[in-house]
């Protein structure tokens, strides 16, 4: 049998909806034999492609979100916390993200996951390099490396060119998910994620 | 048992996944006892509110709305085809159904069905008042009094209320929903619908 590629798992840490599909997805993928690969990417460089604004600042439709992400948090049975500040720059966690994984993937998914659970499970600000140095020392990892790698040039321009190759094979939002090369964006998209698993399965 | 009140399901001719949840709305409701009050309106007038533009119109989330229609209908088994155009004017299609509604509701309800089966099931052109008439001529309706109705200034008048209604409500998109007070925007959130109404037949 072949090996199934990754799926891959576009999201900004900004974003509340990702953060709702970083819940579902690895046991989602698991139940296929799919592994998944996390990309952490600057949503605001999509955004500037297609014209968007940050959800927050959108007249009526911040209001529907703000409903909407409770109703979906209750549904799926999830925490979920309306930080302080929405949206936050994403830019330290996403860069801290591709810091470790040079090393340590395993690491940088607990990392993700941490960061997530902080910033939407708890509320909790992670707009800068400190608080997500302190999100990443509950995993036993050096705050003070993090400050630092965070400010490097080489892991700014890893962030850009990984939010580049994202735009490029389309995405424009977030959670953005391609199972080899098909497409599905938003966290609803994930029923139809499956379904395309399941019909894999079945060939 | 108090009669529940019926479900709002706001949309635009124009809207093709307004159009998957039009084949869905009804029966879904009608399993829980609910009707659906079909509220066509003018989806451009919200979106000068949120600064939207045109699904077709963007770059990226173009791309992917053609994939992701042609997927949403195959999962739902339903037929879908592009018209020529997208987005239609629909102005003549929605006046055609509030002209209808003031005599008929049922036949406006069945006039609705049929555009957006002419528009999205076939891919017709339903951007003019004369292939609006053609449409409804297949349902027995005069299609000279028609186009004569949608040009009338109380019938105009009668979307604009609506649309505006519809905006004062925090409607932004089609589909747009309301289970009595509570909102429910996308065809995606037809299963959060109806998990809604699951609750309220439980109590």
């Amino acid at each position: 049998m072949v090996q199934a590629s990754p799926i891959d798992f576009y999201f900004d840490f900004a974003s509340p909806y990702g953060y709702l599909a970083s819940l579902r997805i690895d046991d989602l993928a698991a139940r296929y034999g799919r592994t998944v690969r996390w990309r952490p990417m600057m949503l605001g460089a999509a955004m500037k492609v297609t014209g968007a604004q940050p959800l927050m600042n959108i007249p009526l439709r911040a209001d529907y979100a703000r409903r909407d992400l409770v109703r979906f948090a209750r549904i799926l049975g999830v925490p979920f916390t309306f930080p302080p500040t929405m949206p936050i720059v994403s830019l330290a966690a996403a860069r801290a993200f591709y810091w470790l994984e040079e090393d340590d993937p395993v690491l940088a998914h607990r990392f993700a996951k941490a960061a997530y659970e902080a910033h939407f499970g708890r509320g909790e600000d992670i707009g800068d390099a400190s608080r997500v140095a302190a999100v990443a020392a509950t995993l036993g990892i050096d705050p003070d490396a993090l400050v630092d790698a965070v400010a490097r040039p080489e892991i700014k321009a890893r962030l850009k060119a990984e939010t580049d190759a994202a735009i490029a094979r389309g995405v424009f939002g977030s959670p953005f998910l391609f199972v080899d090369d098909e497409p599905f964006w938003g966290v609803d998209r994930l029923d139809h994620l499956e379904i395309r698993l399941k019909e894999d399965a079945g060939r």
